[in-house]
């Protein structure tokens, strides 16, 4: 709960003319969905049809967004911002509540070695494991249930959500959080047919998660077979992604829900790829590259190019061959007209007396 | 074990002539698997072939399937049902053994807060985590390693198998099923680029799962950016869903295995995914729609719809464009020809003293 | 750390002449990643451009591969062997650290049933709850936070990770390893609408794992409506896998990252499945059948063929379907070219006083 004018103040920007700053703020919400206690935000041209009827407490409106014909609703302030997403990163930052964690120190039904370091003020919750040698740095948090294997480093600041495995002798940078039930450093997916079996290859690498990574829940990141796996600085991994042995991302990539990286993938900075997409191993992606969701890159993307479809191929071509394919079915029918007609203009010939 | 004379009763059929109830029937099984102590089923007309050879003690048939002309072995009773699925679901839960369960009360190996409220019944495992000021409701069981966040509100009869992850300020209604390794309530998949990182945006929303929803293993529900994620009533998710912030389900929608909802996605009552299907986010699905299984949705679908492909299209035009992109490499053989036989007709034409 | 000499002598070749073999090699590691301690290797011709600037402490090559003209960087000794992977398998199992696991015995602080029989030299870790009447195989290591429902049946060597959850009634058979997160057992997703909500059918089957199957992180194998859902001898899963309801895979198959077997599936022997591809329900492949990545299975595919897309067709058409689908948008414009010049040439001829 807080006063609108403590949101405007906080955004920089004043009061509009006439409006009670001491209105109180419960929350905020789409348009259509907002009542009279929350605050909504129009970021784009899209919603402003949804102005009209809002019962929102208050807007924020993006500078860029054309109000001109719009009717506003009687007592609904306008709060015009110069960026409405980083408006409302900031209100939702002044309404988010704390995150529950275990308290400082190490819980007594939890299995910590003797052998581990465990930095100022860690918070390790109940049913938790941390195995020989492990180094925790500080203010680490590790929520029930989560394990940790021998030899692991940990820098500081990073929170482990309940129910996480990171095996043995796995990297993590400072300030990195892994969501519940992911697991980091399982082997690689490697074999070799014997002539008999399938003889499991020994995966001997590690994984390495450099300093402000995110990683979803039920998400995979493989040990490698020699080397290492690595996620770049401030990439930021969601839900149930697959990431195999020996692949590598850059700094600020985006992997979206479900999408995968077969082994030896080497992804560039900043590379987005969408939700459901994979990447087939021993590619690479130069900087900046983006997979289109739910689709398949089986071959190496240049850098900023953006791909799609399977095989994924450039954007704008996948467009122009969709579009065509919509119209194959016609192709067909003008092909057959095309024929019946040459056909119908030989037999007009044929019996023509030309000569 | 159940006798044969227990089962017609069950279901309400008479026993055929000349059989003898007292047979004890140890199982279901196909009719290919099945062994002389085991009842069968045949509820289509595509299995009929294999009913000749069937080794099963008793045949369940669907009243509609033909079985004229069909050879069926001696000593093999066929009881006739009105609807064989039913039938079948019937016969399941006569032999379903019971799921074990811990025994009612608190594990003394479980943690749980003070200032949760448990209703009666309720049975908790060993190393289950509970949180502050939790509600549960009665005869609920929470299985081994389960971690419920704090001021998370749960109904009656709940069932929350092992290891599962409940984050804080979570609700689910009555009878609601979580299976094993599922993680619902991490934050939603939202950054923003301040132009150095990919910042954080705080996800203050929560998720509301309503009464009678299963949700399968590994499955991933994520928090609200603002607001609430929802499942509907009576909806069913299967192993390794994934539904992004502020996705909201209908009641009754089916989501099969590995499927998945983008951020803000709405899909309205009955709706139903296939396996590995995806929708974009803010993409929205009329009640009854339907997204093939592989296929991704990236614009709205309206009521009874059936889509598939990548992007979705209407079923039916995928199929003729399928079948169009099956007959090309045909297709450009015909253009070949047709250029060329129009280029002999103008050469023909060119030199025939025509004036 | 171990000598060049002791390398060579595993892999059974001589040391090349000229070569200290007292040098101490540290890992392994790619032509273009291996520092001056790590060992590298060369299978295939496609890597050759990579050895003249590798700083490798010595290479092991393929005998096939074609080195004439390549420039050896000096004091960099290549050691040719005739199968590069065996070899490069033989020297990562030289390195393998062992895998950390919990001691012999039972951990104090997990809850194992007095009616359960656990084998000689086993290793089960703290937070482990073991159930009734399961019986537990020798030298089988349980890993923390890992449950084991009642009745279940495990042979020897088993190894199960953290936080793995195998419900009641499962069989495991021997040398099976189990990664983290990974759950077993699920009730399969069967639903019958009933008029007014999806009633769940009982799944009173179970699930039947064969000796040396591998299954990776955050899979997901369900039981079995009746009857049972099995795992062939030998067949390895990779992270994320689904496998349905009564689907069935023969010996020795791969199912690579995030593919899918729906319900009633039966795959044959050594049949491969590509990352996130996905066999729809009742479908079955034949011995040897493989499924390229991220495609889709809707119809049975006999033994030995390749088939890839969506809908998933041998592999030869998809690729001419392919490149049709490139040309389509230039067969378009070569169709409408045809129907101008058709037309032209009418034209032409309908003011040529032909007669």
């Amino acid at each position: 709960m807080h006063k609108l004018s403590t949101i405007v103040e906080l955004l920089g920007v004043p009061l509009p003319s006439g409006i009670n700053g001491e209105k109180v703020i419960r929350g905020l919400n789409t348009l259509t969905r907002a009542d009279g206690d929350e605050l909504s935000f129009l970021a784009t041209d899209k919603f402003v049809k949804q102005l009209p009827s809002t019962r929102a407490a208050a807007v924020l409106v993006h500078r860029k967004v054309r109000l001109a014909g719009v009717e506003v609703p009687a007592g609904v302030p306008l709060i015009v911002v110069d960026d409405a997403d980083l408006a409302m990163a900031k209100v939702l930052g002044l309404f988010a509540p704390p995150v529950p964690r275990p308290a400082v120190g190490i819980d007594p039904l939890s299995r910590v070695a003797a052998t581990a370091t465990i930095g100022a003020d860690c918070r390790i919750g109940p049913f938790v494991v941390i195995g020989e040698r492990v180094a925790l740095g500080e203010r680490c948090v590790v929520h029930p249930g989560t394990f940790i294997g021998d030899d692991t480093v940990i820098g500081n600041d990073c929170e482990l959500y309940p129910n996480v495995v990171i095996r043995e002798r796995i990297t993590l940078g400072n300030r990195v959080i892994v969501n519940a039930g992911s697991v980091i450093g399982t082997d690689g997916f490697g074999y070799r047919w014997d002539g008999r079996q399938h003889a499991k290859i020994p995966q001997i690498g590690t994984v390495v998660i450099e300093d402000d990574v995110e990683i979803g829940s039920c998400a995979c990141i493989d040990r490698a077979k020699f080397d290492e796996t690595r996620i770049g600085r401030g990439t930021k991994l969601d839900n149930l992604v697959q990431v195999g042995h020996n692949s590598r991302t850059g700094p600020h990539c985006i992997m979206a829900g479900q999408s995968a990286l077969a082994g030896s993938v080497t992804i560039g900075t900043g590379v987005v790829l969408g939700g459901q997409s994979a990447v087939r191993d021993h590619v690479s992606f130069g900087d900046g590259a983006m997979l289109a969701g739910c689709s398949g890159a089986m071959d190496d993307v240049p850098a900023k190019q953006v791909v799609s479809g399977l095989p994924a191929i450039p954007h704008r071509q996948m467009l122009r061959e969709q579009a065509a394919l919509r119209d194959l079915p016609d192709l067909r029918t003008q092909v057959r007209k095309l024929q019946e007609e040459l056909e119908a203009l030989r037999k007009s010939l044929a019996t023509t007396p030309v000569a």
